[in-house]
């Protein structure tokens, strides 16, 4: 049993509106110094198998259906 | 500068149809083994100060805007 990660974000250059209204959001309540705000989407998937058979399903994983390549990258790692 | 990581994740007994839809689709896309698939949010958040009052800040963003304390837990680390 392996348990991976599956990190997906926004490639740089794509404009990411949560990320920068929560910045907005966060300054007009106060907070101060805040600099670039990013939104991350993660995946925790248990796949029965050995840990490389498990990152390597999860890269599949996401070719197939989890992120957009035109504007999203993702990496994948055990936990 | 810092750059802190907030994590924020259902908790436990919370259902969370995205990461149980994702498990149905990934099935039947022929993926064998999949278990449990949990969907996580993350935000990446510069800050112009020191680490230890980053994370500080980090947790009274979770308090006051990022995180709903009813159905979700939240972790802040230094990046």
């Amino acid at each position: 049993m392996a348990i991976i990660e599956i990190r997906i974000e926004l490639k740089k250059g794509v404009a990411d509106p949560e990320g920068s209204n929560t910045k907005k959001t966060l300054e007009s309540l106060g907070f101060e110094g805040v600099g670039a705000v990013k939104c991350v989407k993660v995946f925790e998937v248990e796949l029965d198998m050995g840990v490389d058979e498990a990152v390597k399903a999860g890269e599949e994983m996401c070719r197939v259906l989890l992120a957009n390549p035109v504007i999203q990258s993702y990496t994948v790692t055990a936990r």
